[in-house]
């Protein structure tokens, strides 16, 4: 054998490792066994499970149970590790072995070999930091990896808030900005009465604002942690201070708040919570999808549609024609969307499989619930800046189509009565004449009336044209 | 034409209905363009309506717009379908129009041909009372409908949060009484450490806790009503006090809590709010499928499987052998749950396909989330009272079986090491004998120690067998 | 106990039953068990579980198992119920025992009831024949309800192939009607070159029919029968001459097409084929909704979107305004879509779930795959005769658009070259003015020559305009 | 501005490009617009993209319309891409711009910089080859990315189909070598009649070859090209004889069997084909689920469950007990196929919102397609390598448990009769004694029939144990 590796032993039997790697012979079999999608561990996913091993390392060197010493050097390999000095020896495939052992393993070797190079040590040796014995000490895979999914979800939850809340921003920005542009509304995708374009994007923005706040509620529920649980969840092998102390320094560590789950069984083979805050990003994903394809109808042309509002141009939709702007960006959400919607029902199946005291498809659900969340941030932040900013109105299109609109005879109804109303719209629609023509030609209604009765921007409001004795119906 | 018809006309000519139904016209061309599945409005979709109808007529006797003898006649007519006396009267297929113009135009027809009796008159005249403009007087189709899904949703609340308590208080009942058996745990159903019977059920009640929670918290998202947007969210056509008044009174009529909502256009487009209630039920189904799954495990039986518990006996499971009783309820439980994670995508699907003012989507929307809130409640109710309350512990093969586990050499790591307890563990599965006779066989701790170090519920609770100097490690 | 009811005994005990009921003590427990969704059960789900016993009975008979005058009752008893005479005693909730059972039962006990009473019996005496030992001989609910689930589906397929090769034909003749129609083509919603409006109708139409090809196909598995399988697959209990007889009464009796199956342990434990069955169903809403979101964009209008074509109006779309028609059809049809999708993803979740011998989710799973075969199926009948029919296409609004699209100026191209078609496209855009207007206004071609450069139609071809040393480029 | 960058421009004016950058301005701003998720396209969908390229320039070159040279040099570039050289210059993230025009721009780029150079030019001039002009010449976005669709799915298809035939063949090897060792059945998880293990494994690989056949039969539909629609499906700008001469020069560069697509505007608009593919990719991962589960369950153990298989161990299960081996393998297959169902949701939703010409979800859709088929592949194979073909029965326990089942006492039915066997099998469960000894010591058979009709092999055959007057009934 070269120099390029050394040989590690574990209960199947010797290995060869590369002698550069931080990992060790368990990790080892997990890369070989696992070789599904070529993948590297999304960050959270690692960071975490450090965070994890450094809190178990402060609350050990605490209690006393494990050395001073050794406890330090785990802290300090764990603090390389998490400033993103060895990302390249976190290498399981997310698909991997049940519950995500195969990932624990990695970090625990990780930190045990680099713990045991600042206290003088070889790779390879783990003495006198072993993996298992002392990085792993009182954990399980099956108490880390359901506190590492909360951990790292909660993580990542305020730059997914920020984003949302960025675009929810920008949208009620563009929601007083178009506030005096009244515009055909339009249900089932046919002519309605009038809205204010700034109506439509105030109510956008509010959508945002309640799937956030949903995001932010179900995340709420990941604060209870059942580290502590061990193998099974009933704390064998652990101290009883131990949960409250871990739960001290991962607060410390990481900025969150965290709580001390009150049942650490449950914690353990209930993914609820998971499931519940993936439903939370998929329900942000619904909405948006919904505004991106607002988007992509509103700027509909730019010759043969509606062409109400103008989106940044962000790169040329086609070589042929320089005036073909695509909306790519809105239908670029629209695909995180359905990628998100995806995710959760990876994570929904995943999550009806636990068994008895355990689910071990966490690796899969970790993985999923990760990708929407970072691909959601990325994505409200694109939307956000290169078009929903920029967007703008075409007021003459959108006074076009408001103008022209059959639904405007419904304003007419209190004053000419529903039938000569209706009959105003069918010879509108009919003859292609607009209401306020039609109204003029006809002297329908005094001239000095007619603005009044027909004052678009009135109708964008609650109130009944014309006054109570109205006769009024649905839509 | 015969007696048994009456001719009635809308904008697209005169149709034959028959004479004595209480719908009319347009809820009759409903019934010939919407042959689809045959089946009748779920009744919570038809009481929300209803219970909107009359909530308008007072309003709009309140404000004068509506004479108080037509609204009288409105309210009277709308008492009596509440008191189930018109059911046969509602007729529409839930796929039917977009937005449920169709089932709105069915409880504006009923009401209004109804109201006509009472005030004298006769069905299909709509004098003086008018479907459109009495019965529906300031509403849409597209404000009514959010609401009522809304409404109904929050009707179906209690009983389903009555069910999902019901049995997360049977389970901790049994969580109590199974608390003192200790079990074999077992994690990716491999032996491990010991739990107690009754720590699975507690775990399992509080499973059901956090998932009926989330119920009710996203619940409270429907409490928010859009009704008075009318046509397009802005109110067009509506009364300024309408609102308000509208809230006053559904809430005495229905006696949920309810609330002004604060962007009836955000509500109406957007059906965020549902899609969001609906991942809830899933989150039950996706909790409630696992404990399923868990019972069915742990009855696998009666002598070919790990027999730990005794489900009720609810029905022959076969005409052949009289002992055999299969979890039929559990497996109902399961099936069930499945069509929840069903319903929950076609919500998904159909809430992220709102457009602009509207998502038309509403009639599936509506039906899915009201059928899985009825099965839901009834597989919970089931399940509570047929076999939650009546299983039975098998306690001599729960013993018989954590006695038989190999992972109880793990607490004798302390005392004796680790590679020897892995040795032990090793020979335990290898020659089939239990740790503890090795242990006395072998003279391997003092006699007097054995029962203290291989306590097993002890082992089932936090703390280190052997104390804080103990090695320990993960699973 | 009064005359109403009858004692029935089981091995729970005895129990009233209905004294006219002809089913038994354990569908009644059934019902008591499973009081969940109030559905009865599709009838194909029925009408196939009797085929099976009619098929044994006619089998027992031949192979002298069967008493004649017992096989000859069962037989005149089911042929009652296939006739639709005993509906009202087939009261199974969907959601029910794991497999069936309890359909099974109801089916053995309707039939054993009525065949006593034909031979002089009683109902409930079960003499001469008894639900479990002959009608229900040398079956087993493991081997009849895949069975069944095979033979209901393929019983519900010509219904289903013929109402959407009825959409497909009807989709064809407009693609001939519209086939000289010239129309403004659309990607990304965005202008985009000539296409005809003929030649999307061809293109729903091919669709249709690709997506029906499918399901045919997938069906062809579901013609291999497990049934003698019996208990767990292997056929104990069964004579080996009785899956080919069972194949040759089914085959008379359904006029199906029908294999023995190749391996019965294979087709009892395996879900896959119905799986496999619901994808492609699924396959017909994928592209079914997409063309009903299609129409819905096309008919966008009247006045206030394209308004390319209009649909048969089936039903006002609104009580205010008698123009307003909304295109109901379509949107109920994408509904449906989405209905289907949720019930495919149960199919999938369900048939996930088997273990070891059996997939206890069957009764799940069928009613899924025959409520999607029925709503498909009524919906595309609907659509093709509300709908499809009667489409006319809006010529005058067509051609406005194409002649309006910035896409025009690719055609210019080859003879003006790249740069200067550019300008054109934008300041077509910028001035809307047409590209047709601007080459005339500015001289950019020979008079005689624009006509054939701008020539429509030829852009709706395959082939370069103006020749193969064109410059030519992507969308 | 540094050696270090180029500038480029396009219409939406001057970037600054990495100097040694293949790719250009077009896909820089891809770059820039889509940072969402850091991921590159997989490889498939790289390589098809430049297949198509080279395709076009030959092509091109055989009609004239592409100047020999430049033909020359894209192809020699479109090789060098092939070969794996210039994988670091295709970056533009699987979310990303609507069609996949990024995508597509992407590989014009390259290889129009890498054919300059080779015709001794620079990067970012583009001359001689022009991306668009020359590269993409008679292609658009529109009609290469649904023909990259089919072409990537095919090329992966083989290795696909290898992989679970490979695992259908191993599972057919257990089958046999397992065929002498008869167990107990279980269905509901409980007694049910014997089996043998073999019957089981070939049971599993004839599903494997049941799902591995539908997705051949489903890629078929996806060798029907639409290249050569160009932008709308159309064809315009192509020349008549491109379809066929692409096909040619696909089919030779590729080695699949290709065909031209009868509808070319249908294979635009229509996700149709690739979304029933991903269907069948689904019904793998069902059907492998479904085995993988079977594993656990069957493993279930070593001490505290039915014991009835050993898996090989790879990898160590626990860091506490060497004799705990995890069955870490079939828990990763299962944890790859409800990732492969969740990217299937992906598909169907995305390929449900075409809009008129085009579908703009597609690069969602390639990207959930390919990763599916990748893990699908790499998963049959590891679980086949590492964990099937190591797979040995614990013949042992298999023998205990089916000489404990309650469900022999069917046997004994046609002997002593109904009643007395249900006695019987009650008196098993109730006592724990195994019928055999139950008839030995109650002498219900003469001693010398006892092992003939308890012949456990008999009964796991079709056949009537004691022949055909025994009555028989469900399971």
């Amino acid at each position: 054998m070269s120099d390029a590796f050394r040989t590690e032993k574990d209960p199947l039997g010797p290995l060869e490792v590369p002698a550069d790697a931080l990992y060790g012979v368990q990790t080892l079999r997990a890369r070989q066994n696992f070789p599904i999608s070529g993948l590297k561990p999304l960050w959270p996913f690692v960071q975490s499970q450090v965070w994890i091993k450094k809190a178990a390392a402060l609350t050990h060197k605490e209690t006393g149970r494990l050395d001073a010493k050794v406890a330090d050097a785990i802290v300090q390999a764990a603090d390389e590790v998490l400033a993103r000095k060895h990302d390249e020896h976190f290498v399981v495939d997310p698909y991997q072995a049940g519950a995500g052992t195969s990932h624990n393993m990695n970090a625990n070797e990780v930190l045990a070999n680099r713990a045991n190079e600042i206290l003088g040590g070889k790779r390879g040796e783990y003495k006198p930091v072993h993996p298992n014995d002392h990085v792993n000490m009182a954990q399980s895979t099956n108490d880390t990896i359901p506190t590492n999914i909360r951990l790292s979800a909660l993580s990542q939850l305020p730059a997914l808030v920020a984003a949302f809340e960025g675009l929810r921003d920008a949208l009620a920005d563009k929601g007083r900005e178009f506030d005096h542009i009244v515009k055909a509304g339009r249900t089932h995708l046919q002519d309605a009465m009038p809205i204010r374009l700034g109506q439509e994007f105030a109510a956008y923005a509010r959508s945002m604002d309640r799937a956030t706040r949903r995001v932010k509620e179900a995340a709420d529920y990941l604060r209870d942690l059942g580290i502590g649980g061990s193998a099974v969840g009933t704390g064998v092998t652990v101290e009883k201070e131990y949960p409250e102390l871990m739960n001290k320094h991962l607060k410390a560590i990481t900025g969150l708040e965290l709580r001390v789950g009150e049942d650490r069984i449950q914690l353990m083979q209930s993914m609820g919570d998971a499931a519940a805050f993936s439903a939370t990003l998929r329900g942000l994903a619904i909405d948006l999808s919904k505004i991106a394809s607002d988007l992509r109808l509103m700027v509909m042309g730019p010759r043969t549609g509606i062409d109400e509002i103008k989106l940044p141009a962000v790169q040329p939709g086609s070589s042929i024609m320089p005036g073909k702007i695509n909306p790519s960006i809105p239908e670029m959400v629209n695909q995180v969307c359905f990628q998100v919607m995806g995710c959760d029902t990876t994570v929904a199946i995943a999550s009806e499989h636990g068994q008895l005291e355990l689910n071990v498809m966490m690796p899969v659900i970790a993985h999923n619930i990760l990708l929407s969340m970072q691909i959601l941030t990325s994505t409200a932040t694109v939307l956000t800046e290169k078009c929903v900013k920029g967007i703008e109105a075409n007021e003459p299109m959108l006074a076009y189509w408001v103008e022209r609109s059959a639904a405007l005879a419904t304003a007419l109804m209190p004053h000419i009565g529903y039938a000569k109303a209706a009959e105003l719209s069918k010879q509108s629609v009919k003859e292609g004449v607009l209401i306020r023509d039609m109204v003029k030609r006809d002297q329908l209604l005094p001239a000095e009336q007619i603005d009044e009765v027909l004052d678009l921007r009135k109708m964008t409001e609650i109130g009944v044209p014309g006054g109570a004795h109205a006769m009024v119906a649905g839509g």
